[in-house]
């Protein structure tokens, strides 16, 4: 999964050509394009949507006695508050690795001193353009002030990864991108508690 | 991971209010709202931008020998062919295992004699309004003719399941929602290898 830009195989179906872009709403963390594509072998042209964003990231922060670092925050789309773990828009050129540190270090106040990227994926190849990176960050401690966003209002709490897993079996936490970073992280955590065994 | 809708514990942040939403534009698959909320306690509020669309369903379709069924779909958003499980937009009022397995069908000419919910997800709470449910379907083979809808043109191909997870390792199956969905199938694999060695 380390490479979401990996052409496909000879055995796939053929690739439209775009033949016109034209934004239809600047929705400020999004903007939505109607966009004309070109079948290379029907002689057929199509419409489609597509919603261009920035790359995300989402990092999975643990501490030194095995706790991950989570976030509750009220969600506008689903209109509920989601557990989640830290993660955000991130900045042009910037880092996935330095990017989730940031993003970690500005919702929760932790700071980790090892880190690397899990793999990164794309969370809608049908109607978006974007990637999100999925950082692993280690030995997290608390260390700074909050500095949250406009709107951003955050409840920390770091619970042992085994009590992550048992939220996400209980429908405690569904977000589609955290749940992905979960699955990336797990053989990690294979190797961790191998490590606490030892 | 059953219950998606399932209220935050008390230890949650407080939840806003919808006391205005606009829609700013009709892009067929999916609407965009501007939506004003109220925070309960700051007496401020503040504009939010959410996609709203119906319900999606992907579904995990296992032949009799353990082979599951892929498509390669060019996809718009990413401009590249996509290797994923079907999947679709489910009709209003419709059963998830339902449409599980009218979207099998219609893409890939597969039906099932056994099916059941696996769970599901939000796929963007904090953009998105809805819900992505995930099906698996056993006991599949090629019975119909494919129905596609227009644009619609899509590989069909059988792997074996280990190679699906491969697939996913080797960053060839990169679509959020579809590796949700593996990682959900991830216990009945584990099951049917056990069943498959006694």
């Amino acid at each position: 999964m380390a490479d979401s830009t990996k052409a496909g195989s000879s055995d796939t179906v053929p690739h439209w050509e775009e033949i016109d872009s034209e934004r239809i709403a600047d929705c400020r963390i999004f903007d939505v394009f109607s966009k004309r594509f070109r079948h290379p072998g029907r002689e057929s042209a199509g419409d489609f949507y597509v919603i261009q964003t920035r790359d995300w990231v989402n990092v999975v922060p643990i501490t030194p006695d095995y706790q991950i670092v989570l976030v509750n925050q009220f969600r506008f789309g689903v209109k509920q508050t989601s557990w989640e773990i830290p993660g955000g828009v991130m900045e042009a050129g910037e880092d996935p690795v330095a990017a989730g540190l940031r993003e970690l270090q500005e919702e929760t106040g932790f700071t980790a001193s090892k880190a690397r990227l899990l793999g990164s994926v794309r969370p809608n190849p049908a109607i978006q353009s974007n990637t999100c990176h999925m950082v692993l960050a280690e030995k997290a401690t608390l260390t700074h002030e909050l500095e949250w966003d406009e709107h951003e209002e955050l409840i920390t709490k770091t619970v042992p990864i085994e009590e992550a897993f048992k939220m996400v079996e209980r429908g405690e936490i569904f977000h589609s991108l955290v749940l992905n970073a979960l699955l990336l992280f797990y053989p990690d955590w294979l190797k961790m508690q191998a490590r606490r065994r030892d």
